[in-house]
């Protein structure tokens, strides 16, 4: 039998989906899982949108430009020129999902054996991304004590060598929740100027800003123009995951030039998708007023009632809708899979994200698990109250 | 500024875009352009497909599972068995375009420097796959005065290595059209299990079959189940390039199991175009009956109009949409430029995609050109005596 490649059997499974067969073998038995451990906001998406794809008029569905519509790339533009970001119509290439935009900036930007520094706790899926890509992730630690902040400067420094060519942000970020501030920002923008590397700024939840903090954006610093490459994405924005639209942003025309050559060879973006990411431009600003107050609300549950709990601890998140909380548990991997087939209360559990899959060091945040807050008010309750007595029989068992 | 990757450097540019700027000029001038250089069918989407997505009734836009709907799995699966193919459900991966299933195989069966053979001329984006995975093209010459048959097998032992992973056909071609036959896919199994490689089969134009001639799959030989990978894609078949749906077929487990972790990475396909795709299997019969009968008869017209043009030879296509033509002149490339640039017969003009671009080999094919017969009657026939004295003139001019 023909052998995979080795880079196939390095490719890391999902930490979320490691838990799949147990979530499925308790719900056989008739189980009730409380979801805290996936991104899939329960969010309507703008009707806006949906109405555009249930009123298209396509008689021949044929291939796209590969950088997506022009009409959709120029008014994306106009989107961003709203919240003050200089992006043209050709500084944007749209990709299919935020994932695509990833990957193509890691086929642009590094080769076999190059180094991309990131802060962890990071989005899993970069090591997905890197691994096809045959790139090294060098971590830098951020700490639950610290919120999730940038980690010191002189710390990436540390680990910039010859084979260092970008550092990879998420901001706001998950699994963290945290949100740059303009200073964070402007620091790793100095640190990618002295030493001319990429950064690399994953903005997906860029929409999701709380307590009126504002975002900042990498496209926000004039200087930065060559360096900076922004990944964007309607999944979380317009809770339209299953789109699979993204973009790739930058005002590097050498990296445009670049990207446009993987996107060519894959033809084009989905046209459906974009018939509803290019509408959802036209979605009222109400609907993003009522999202963010009800992120707000449940993430004021949700922190409030963890910080209830006895042993636990949580860093308040600005962003996104994750946080991290540490448990006082050894191992959260051991405690997701027990909730799911050990516990019960009334019938019903809760499903949790091991932090560990988001560190890249080993052994790293054993004791952590992160939570999103994508269920209504009452499942969020219900879900906090499972936890609680959850942790107290399983630190009893013992 | 910080330098792209060398991978990002050699990405190929696609061979037919490199004349996009010389039919926009042309076009600005007002000059109309019969285009015999893309794969872009004509033919209506079946309107059972553009149907389903017009009467979706989704309110939450959510991630599907990575390998795609259950049901359209399973459905497509049915497809399968109908055509005699022994294809289950988890034996398929759905993927965003037949291109991301030959991404997601090369990553899953070639590390860096890894080899593929293939043989020449071929889909020219297997080039920018091939070169986003680090995995280098071993092409074997196939000849227009043979049809475009498969090349001897001792032309493939001999290219064969330490490094040589896998052998990628493409049946029916593109650009070639040819139809590879029950015997010569038996061949190419047999050196597959002598070598222990994997035969990797696109086959994204399996029903373009003409002259009651059988296609023959590479999933049909029982004994190759380990080593068989076949990519699909609904883009020719329904005439549905902008849905971006496509799969990955094998019986292989451990393939289905690396090429699921890509999958995972990239959260799921697009839902519209899933839901377009898992619909167009409801396509009649009739349906299909009419585009072959359609595509026969511009085959006809077309290698019957070029046979009969001074100088010119063509390999009669048995399948997919394409023939290759060799054309009495030195360089096709500088041809087809000077056809959109200097050349006008009424204010009208031809493009042709250039053959060089779809080998491998340096300098080969030069005289030779792709013209995909994806245009009506009319047009084709114009198209033919444009060809004919644009041949005559530029060969006056010197
Ligand atoms: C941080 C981050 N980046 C990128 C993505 C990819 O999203 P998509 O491909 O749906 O745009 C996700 C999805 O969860 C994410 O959380
Ligand atoms: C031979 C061949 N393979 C694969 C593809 C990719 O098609 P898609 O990604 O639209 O399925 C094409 C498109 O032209 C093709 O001609």
């Amino acid at each position: 039998m023909p052998k995979i490649s080795n880079k196939g059997q390095q490719m890391p499974e999902s930490p979320i989906r490691k838990l799949v067969p147990y979530a499925e073998a308790a719900a056989a038995k008739g189980k009730i899982i409380y979801q805290l451990n996936i991104g899939q906001p329960d969010i309507k998406t703008p009707e806006v949108a949906l109405n555009a794809v249930k009123n298209h008029d396509i008689e021949v569905l044929s291939y796209s430009h590969s950088a997506g519509f022009e009409s959709y790339r120029e008014k994306l533009a106009s989107y961003y020129k709203n919240t003050s970001l200089p992006i043209e119509k050709q500084d944007i290439i749209i990709t299919t999902g935020g994932s695509e935009a990833l990957l193509f900036t890691m086929g642009s930007i590094t080769d076999q054996g190059d180094e991309v520094i990131i802060p962890e706790p990071f989005y899993a899926n970069y090591n997905g991304f890197a691994t096809a890509s045959g790139v090294t992730i060098k971590p830098i630690q951020s700490k639950i004590e610290d919120g999730f902040a940038l980690p010191p400067i002189s710390e990436f420094e540390k680990l910039i060598t010859e084979k260092t060519k970008a550092i990879l942000i998420c901001n706001p970020g998950n699994p963290t929740g945290y949100l740059y501030t303009k200073e964070e920002i402007q620091q790793l923008a100095d640190l990618a100027l002295k030493h001319d590397l990429f950064i690399v700024s994953d903005e997906v939840y860029r929409e999701f800003a709380y307590d009126g903090v504002k975002h900042h954006s990498i496209m926000s610093i004039p200087e930065l123009a060559n360096h900076a490459i922004m990944v964007d994405s309607v999944s979380k924005r317009y809770s339209m995951c299953g789109a699979r639209i993204g973009c790739l942003v930058s005002k590097n025309t050498e990296v445009i030039t670049t990207a446009m050559k993987f996107a060519q060879a894959r033809l084009s973006p989905p046209t459906f998708a974009q018939i509803a990411s290019e509408a959802a431009l036209d979605t009222p600003q109400s609907y993003f007023d009522e999202v963010i107050e009800q992120y707000t609300f449940r993430r004021d549950l949700l922190v409030k009632g963890l910080e209830k709990i006895d042993g636990v601890k949580v860093a308040n998140p600005k962003g996104a809708f994750y946080c991290i909380a540490e448990l006082p548990i050894d191992n959260a991997d051991d405690f997701a899979k027990w909730l799911l087939e050990d516990f019960e209360d009334d019938n019903e559990t809760i499903m949790v994200a091991p932090a560990a899959g988001f560190y890249s060091t080993p052994n790293t945040g054993l004791n952590q698990v992160r939570i999103a807050y994508v269920l209504k008010k009452e499942n969020l309750e219900r879900a906090l109250v499972i936890l609680e007595k959850a942790l107290k029989q399983y630190n009893n068992k013992a």
